[in-house]
């Protein structure tokens, strides 16, 4: 069947550069305008004005097969500007990802429907990452691309040998992050990242020249990109500047493509009102007569459908050529590559764990348990080649380089070890990608109180259930001179309650390494580790296997055979409550101390287990932090010692002192309370 | 007393290119030294290298007086990178700043002096703002030169007529919000703003080369900012670059200046690790000889200090005549130039407030809080020209625009509306920096899930007491199809935990003008309001002058005489409460029904007032959020109706429904507490 024409001449014009591009692009305009339009809710701007290069991608450069979507080596795709998603529905449906049906297009943004508002990792194969939150897509793609590079490097790129492409908007280039994840692309040289920029001069509030008027290209360009500008609507311009992107390999490329945001709508295109509502029905009429478009909603026609789903077959030759390669390794590579991929741990993992273990109980350390986190990956990593660290410019404090994930990552090799620079948001949304990729278990640092700079893609692991580890180090006022600012107060109680984040606060060298090993395990759950400057003493000292960290809560120490009270500690401040214990206990009292690492793993026992580790006694929570949600546990927040308000620049001994962090703050509030 | 030569030659040769300013600003590096040595901890590596270019621009350029710190128009000084702050410190204290005594210096990062380890706000004179947390200054200053435009518009270049200046780090660069910041400043050409870059090539994870490779001047020229290079220890060359920038008035101006981290330590200087960690006795002493200085610790020569204090008093004469020019003012400008700066509220306040709640009164509107928020602010905004607004590229969502404050700040003209782009946390930074330099009543808006984006410039809000404004609505699933990225979940708690915010969820017209009312007039504490997208009743009906959201929580509904069991609610789900209490008590039970807009506001009440709204029948809570924190006020959270995982994507009807916060599950736990 004969595409008909588009009615607008400057429409017909952009169509006559490339007319097989440009119908197959009009599948994309009609199937975003039409979800949209039922749904009556969502974004067809953007669909609509990056249709021409996503078929241009798909259709010559992908390397991608619908059919087998968890191909390890097939590109990635990232639709950073995620309010397009109906673009990314489009063409998984077009190209026959078998999840993708008609009925859920027709289902965009309801109850059940995999076609969320903004792609949602896990719901449908081919969303490689959840986006939304703009400029996060960018530095996740940054994430997969580091991978692809350092994967290539230990298995060969007949194995490992891929693009990680980008959809960015305006609002991704807008972001912090966007400049953090490009500064951080083009200092690493990820050749094999490409961007398009989708540069359409509109925001929502109006034209980007309200606030946006940076020479983008000469941003890039100055950050190490190899930058080329085309029309965005010029299929054959959009062939070209891919092609060439693919050609350089030293640098990342960026292809800012001047494209019309709704592009085809006679009244709305090129204008904010297109941007984030549906077109209604007239409009849509309008476009679809001026793109040339005469089919019914929802319906595409049997031969551009088929040349579609040719398209999603096009890599299909390739993947099993790939197969072949793979199934030609040695046994020993090949199952190694694989379990990689898998996610699942290796061999040596467990004898590694119980050797550490052993080595604690064998010789008790007193450390800060920043440093209990190093030599606990001191200890593992050499079994855990996928283990990818890094730091946001503080390796030194954050004390996450070991000598197995020493080497470092740079543009001339990929090693183990990234050096992030002073980008916590670009660092977490990368570790994101890693992970996302698979292969890898990145973890990285910094110190908690910038977790801030990091949440939302903090947020984003724990809503893509992505187990990322996070290492964050001096955790409260004991960090002493640097002050409030760099004080964390509130941040354990915001950390706690993100859904799907478990946040570890071990108490010493022991808990430390259980934190690690539960933070290595759980590879659908992100873990935070939140970790002291100063020293505490080895308190488990009792040799056994039992991960009791898992267990989230556990009495460490018991004076007395009944409980008259219970006192719940975490982190650095178990030590304080066993001291207090023993003042108590030697003062007649019996005295359960509870150390609670993790709320969110206690919250997972059983109400038995809970119960007994709780007791009935009254309770006292100790933590040098806000007091912010401690009523969980407690009947009260004046049963907390702990913060009021925020810190201060002090040595670390007063610091505890005047915000009355002490044993005799504790033991006061005990006696009270057991009446005595 | 002549200076003795430096002993090392390269310092030589640098010391003769300005031997005057070399001189002064061995004063800085040798206070800086000895000040973290005898504190044992802190960062003199900045200090060092940037105190030639401090002391050429305080000697030459900027504009005070150390006598009169408050003096409205002065130059604002912002050290973004505030690890540097002995530099700070130092400059203050010999420039003759009253309250930076040695005393102070001596006891540097210790319990209760001014001069904590980084900058902090409201400690002593002369420190604009707090810094350390990276890239903040920065954008904190971009706000600055934002208000001084303005305000320059407003009451005329005989008035405000002051340059903001930022020393800025390798970090303040590569964090994302120094780009948002710088890019915004670009766009809108805040020619008074003069930023000089330590580029100094080493971070803490050691040299830049590790993470950070790109072009800065070339950025900066790509966006849009007059870019200069020039030796960082050349007192000439410096002198020239700053009056180079100064000169240029259309474009903000970056003067990058190659320093050396430590200059002068014959054995750390270059290096990292003269970053974060005293010289020490032996390097402090061998530095002190490399470059000339041969006076005790803490001690300045006669000479310098002199000199020093001179140029304190450089802006003396020019202060009395800006003082003339203003009591030459006609007596209402001035008084009203006056108020202004003074944070007073007008007049006209009061009337307009009171007329905004009559009308509500008198004609009750069901209305989304977003939308009463664009009401108070019609109604309110016009007595108040301080009040300045934005939104982060969502003007048409976040409802911040109205009549009064309708003209965009633009290049050409400094408008009341400034459109921050894609930029939360370059936004809430500016708009500290707004409110901090007086004059103005700074409030900007987005979603509440993108709080996350900018949190860390909250948190800032509150540490420092500044009455910022955050307008966040889409406030809970009922945001409905854009689906879990953009449905805050944990974010109230996450707020409701930072100390010193005012957390802010009206639950209709009459609460809305309320919270705004709050806000208004906390000038020392930042306000964040949550507003809904959904429509509400108006609840508040019985007109009066009280402000009952200022209480934190009130009785708003009671049925029957006593209680059998007390609904709390927050925003939308007030609404929802008064639904299910009026079915509960069809079924015979008394209701209370708390409204509780503000956990905060409602903590500083008394005891009495307290018990007296939460009653000691048992409680639900509803709010359509997760339910961490909510133990407070309720017995459990099997009493909380509320979230206990992500959203999804759906229209808002279904998403109460399927999360289970709905009318028919308050009643059945209603009526299980209650026994029946």
């Amino acid at each position: 069947m004969p595409m008909p024409s588009p009615k607008d001449p400057a429409i017909a014009a952009k169509a006559a550069l490339d007319p097989a591009n440009f119908a197959l692009a009009n599948c994309i305009r009609a199937l975003s305008i039409d979800a949209v339009n039922a749904a009556n809710s969502g974004h067809p701007g953007a669909p609509m004005g990056m249709a021409d290069a996503a078929a241009v991608l798909f259709r010559n450069h992908l390397k991608f097969d619908a059919k087998h979507p968890d191909w390890p080596d097939r590109d990635r795709f990232v639709l950073s500007n995620g309010h397009a998603s109906m673009l990314l529905y489009s063409l998984l449906h077009l190209t026959g990802y078998e999840d993708m049906t008609i009925e859920q297009i027709r289902n965009f943004r309801q109850w059940g429907a995999i076609t969320a508002g903004h792609p949602e990792y896990g719901h449908a194969k081919g969303i490689e990452t959840t986006t939304g939150p703009l400029g996060q897509g960018l530095a996740t793609a940054v994430g997969m691309a580091l991978a692809e590079r350092r994967l290539a490097a230990e298995f060969g790129e007949d194995l490992v040998d891929h693009r990680t492409w980008v959809f960015v908007g305006d609002g991704c280039l807008q972001e912090g992050i966007g400049q953090e994840a490009a500064s951080l692309a083009g200092h690493l040289g990820l050749g094999r990242l490409i961007v398009l920029y989708d540069d359409n001069s509109i925001t929502i509030d109006g034209p980007t020249s309200v606030s946006f008027s940076e020479d983008v290209p000469a941003r890039f360009a100055a950050l190490g990109w190899h930058v080329q500008s085309c029309d965005g609507h010029d299929g054959m311009a959009l062939d070209a500047a891919i092609t060439a992107a693919k050609a350089e390999t030293a640098r990342p490329s960026l292809i800012a493509m001047k494209t019309v945001i709704g592009f085809g709508s006679p009244n709305k295109a090129g204008s904010y009102a297109v941007h984030g509502a549906p077109l209604g029905k007239d409009e849509a009429a309008l476009t679809k007569a001026a793109i040339g478009w005469t089919h019914e909603p929802f319906a595409i026609p049997e031969d551009l459908l088929a040349q579609w789903r040719e398209i999603g077959q096009r890599g299909a030759r390739e993947r099993a050529a790939w197969q072949a390669r793979l199934a030609a390794k040695p046994a020993d590579i090949r199952a190694e590559f694989e379990r990689r991929l898998s996610g699942a741990l290796p061999d040596g993992y467990e004898p590694a764990l119980l050797a550490a273990r052993e080595a604690l109980f064998a010789q008790p350390k007193k450390a800060a348990t920043r440093k209990a986190s190093q030599m606990a990956l001191e200890a593992l990593a050499p079994a855990l080649p996928e283990m990818i660290g890094g730091s946001a410019d503080l390796t030194g404090s954050n004390l996450t380089r070991v000598a197995a994930v020493d080497s470092q990552y740079a543009r001339e090799a990929p090693g183990r070890y990234i050096g992030y620079g002073v980008r916590e948001f670009g660092m977490a949304a990368a570790m994101n990608g890693l992970n996302l990729h698979g292969g890898f278990i990145a973890y990285g640092g910094t110190f908690l109180v910038f977790s801030d700079y990091a949440r939302n893609a903090i947020r984003l692991s724990a809503l893509m259930g992505v187990g990322t580890i996070y290492v964050m180090t001096h955790d409260s006022i004991g960090l002493g001179e640097d002050g409030p600012t760099h004080q964390p107060i509130e941040h354990l109680a915001s950390l706690r309650a993100i859904p799907n984040l478990t946040v570890l606060r071990p108490a010493d060298t022991v808990e430390t390494l259980e934190a690690w090993d539960i933070a290595i395990r759980n590879r659908h759950v992100p873990s935070l580790l939140a970790l002291s400057r100063q020293d505490v003493p080895q308190l488990r000292l009792e040799a056994g296997d039992e991960n009791l960290t898992a267990k989230g809560a556990y009495v460490i120490r018991q004076f007395g055979e009944t409980r008259d009270v219970t006192l719940i500690a975490t982190g650095t401040e178990v030590a304080l409550a066993v001291e207090a214990a023993e003042a108590l206990h030697a003062d007649g009292l019996s005295v359960a101390v509870v150390s609670m690492p993790s709320w969110e793993l206690f919250d997972a026992q059983s109400d038995a287990y809970r119960d007994e580790v709780l007791g009935t006694a009254p309770r006292i929570a100790i933590e040098a932090a806000g007091k912010f949600g401690w009523t969980r546990h407690v009947a009260s927040e004046e049963d907390v010692i702990g913060m009021t308000g925020f810190g201060a620049s002090a040595p670390i001994d007063r610091l505890y002192k005047e915000f009355g962090i002490t044993k005799e703050a504790i033991v006061e509030r005990a006696k009270a309370l057991a009446g005595r």
